[in-house]
């Protein structure tokens, strides 16, 4: 099955708005079997949105748009695709009621005159139902079986009511006999793209399966895609080649998806009833911020130091201060003495250090940009190492702060932090 | 002038890309006075491309292309343009020497042969200068004056290649004569939306120039536009508005464009020869890495305190454990002692302190989620407020964050730090 995407909305054209519905929608519907063929976008005008509906219909039979479906005069997806299939427009009595109900209940007042417009339907139209807000969206189809199916533009109320609503429509119509693309992403990090490269090579194809590295600022995300495929046999090959990269990268896998290795991390210091203190120079508290954005990490982190002067880093961590004007600040001896100062300061059983030229300024021939040392003291056993990380100043930290939650990772599963070099994006 | 936009990838189509050029493209092209009139995505097939370009072509004249300019078989962008346009593909030997230099330089290898495809350019093309990549860029123009300018997707190379070389060229067509769109965007924080819409309101309407508000996470940011106008008129009715605006809610705007409160704070410090700490608890070191991320910081930031833990408060902070107890840990004499604590164990001008529920957990009646205490202690003058924050748990510390320089800001600025209630998607 082919489908077009029409997006529609002034500001989509002008630029001020970024189209993220478009991506969610395509990754969507693929996973149900349906390719999109093209994207159009156009303005908040009905000629211009009629016309793109219609060449849509006219090449793939399908065709569903996002925007123009609130309550304000340049709203004009319904109206303008209504005549297009030749049909009026009516007030639908059950809608009306319904959203009434609605504005009563969440804002205790009466609903404005102007959202009554969001009650109009085109005749004969499928409502869409939406749990996010009060428009609904709506099902079209003429007497050929052309349909064009209309969303919501904000990304809440058509992410709602894609799941909900739309994606199990087009379950239904293509049945059991659909090919679907689907996807896994392993995510990797503290090893270098071409180092996965070389493991994977060694298990010579993975056949069922299409494989992307996905380079970013948290490490290489493997992402596996099956095409063509009915939905559970996709979902069986895909188990299939996770399982067998694992085999070659499996340690340096920390989760799938959506995963976030300091969610990772708190796991697993929850399961060996660990506590976590930060001490941090080069990244000023973006450890400790990665750590507690998630929720409940109050059981496990209970803080550190941001020392981001020298004269800190002695006061605050007992880094002493002969060692700081010998080895300088970016030291694996300061580093060592940091993540220890961490745990002396706070009483937590590990503490994870940070250190480093973040740049744009500050580099040496010694210690170039980019130069930062890690380490975790886990009851008093101190590991340390030296990273050489590329990227600008946010990414150099975010590599930083993803490095030492990976050394904490490796430290409690694997006994030791001492993976092997080249990591996280490192030059040499 | 209109222009019709073609983004050429099937990843764009599939989605694990987000097209954010197209939106840059725009805003770019309505500051040099075009308009997009029409944005269509198209995947990398030779028909695909050409279907949507002739359309283009037909309904607009003019037609922009990113992406397909690379050297892998899948980049098809100049081989259907040309045969749309009826011209052959032929060798540019100039760029294939300059690419080879480029490749000696950079990179101290021979050029991949696979590259040599991005010197074969269409008949009678106009090469477009890449200061940022390999693959040139291309103008191509048929006897009835339509043109197709193709640049390059990835999104450095066509940013640059847009701002070094295709605007001037289309301001160079347009001449004085052309008619503009042009953006001011004033940042506020600290003041509810429709406390701004208040204080707009006494000003009677602000003829010259449209007024959007932008709320977000850092505040409400304010964007004038002025719309079919003449460069020169445009930039000083643009002006002339954000001078009108500023009359009222001055006080409350940090920045323009761009600005970044942090910066903002560490610029003000600067000038006032002040050093800040910080004592964070739910943001955990958030605020630290906001000041942080901007280079140069270290001549400000000495560092600070994230005592997520009671036990950290009282330890590192001197937080006295009886207020803890009698008032909790979010409270106002607790939050006070945390900034003066900063200060205190770092030795710094200025302690900025927080503490809150950030969710989605630990909310009371009398402390709802969201519920955070900032305080400012300047040369041991404290001061401190109670914010009612709205938003999930990334939300709420990003509003604190942003509360807490704010709070800086007014201190420095206007001496006090205790503005008008209801800021930052206060609740009440």
């Amino acid at each position: 099955m082919h489908i077009e995407v029409v997006t529609i909305g002034d500001e989509l054209l002008l630029g001020y708005t970024i189209d993220t519905n478009a991506a969610h929608l395509a990754r969507t519907l693929a996973g149900e079997g349906v390719e999109i063929s093209r994207r159009t976008t156009v303005g908040d005008t009905a000629d211009a949105i009629a016309a793109a509906v219609r060449e849509g219909l006219d090449r793939a039979g399908a065709v569903i748009t996002t925007g123009g479906l609130g309550p304000t005069s340049d709203d004009l997806t319904k109206p303008s695709i209504a005549a297009l299939f030749g049909r009026g427009m009516v007030l639908d009595e059950e809608h009306l009621a319904w959203m009434e109900q609605r504005f009563a209940r969440l804002f205790q007042r009466p609903m404005p005159a102007a959202n009554r417009q969001q009650a109009m339907l085109p005749e004969g139209a499928r409502k869409l139902r939406n749990n996010h807000g009060s428009a609904p969206g709506i099902w079209l189809e003429d007497d050929r079986g052309r349909w064009v199916a209309m969303l919501p533009g904000v990304p809440r109320e058509m992410r709602g009511m894609l799941a909900d609503t739309l994606a199990p429509l087009i379950r239904e119509r293509l049945g059991d006999d659909r090919r679907v693309v689907r996807s896994r992403t392993l995510r990797t990090t503290g090893i270098g793209e071409s180092f996965i490269a070389d493991r994977v090579a060694s298990l010579g194809a993975i056949e069922d399966a299409g494989l992307a590295y996905l380079p970013n600022a948290e490490g290489t995300d493997l992402r596996l895609t099956v095409r063509d495929a009915r939905p559970a046999d996709a979902e069986r090959r895909l188990a299939a080649a996770a399982e067998r990269l694992r085999t070659v990268v499996g340690d340096a896998i920390y989760g799938e998806d959506g995963a976030d290795l300091a969610a990772v991390v708190l796991d697993l210091c929850r399961e060996r009833k660990l506590t976590i203190s930060v001490a941090e120079s080069c990244t000023g508290g973006l450890l400790g911020a990665r750590l507690t954005a998630i929720p409940g990490s109050s059981d496990v982190v209970v803080g550190g130091v941001i020392a981001y002067s020298n004269a800190l880093k002695a006061s605050l961590l007992a880094v002493p201060s002969p060692m700081l004007a010998e080895h300088g600040a970016v030291s694996d001896p300061v580093v060592r003495a940091m993540a220890s100062g961490a745990r002396a300061a706070t009483g937590a059983a590990m503490g994870l250090a940070i250190t480093g030229i973040a740049g744009p300024g500050g580099g040496t021939d010694e210690k170039p940009v980019g130069t930062v040392w890690i380490a975790c003291d886990l009851d008093g056993v101190v590991e340390s190492r030296r990273l050489r990380l590329i990227g600008d100043r946010a990414e150099i930290r975010q590599r930083a702060a993803q490095a030492a939650l990976e050394m904490a990772r490796r430290r409690m599963l694997y006994g030791s932090a001492l993976w092997e070099p080249a990591a996280l994006g490192a030059k040499g």
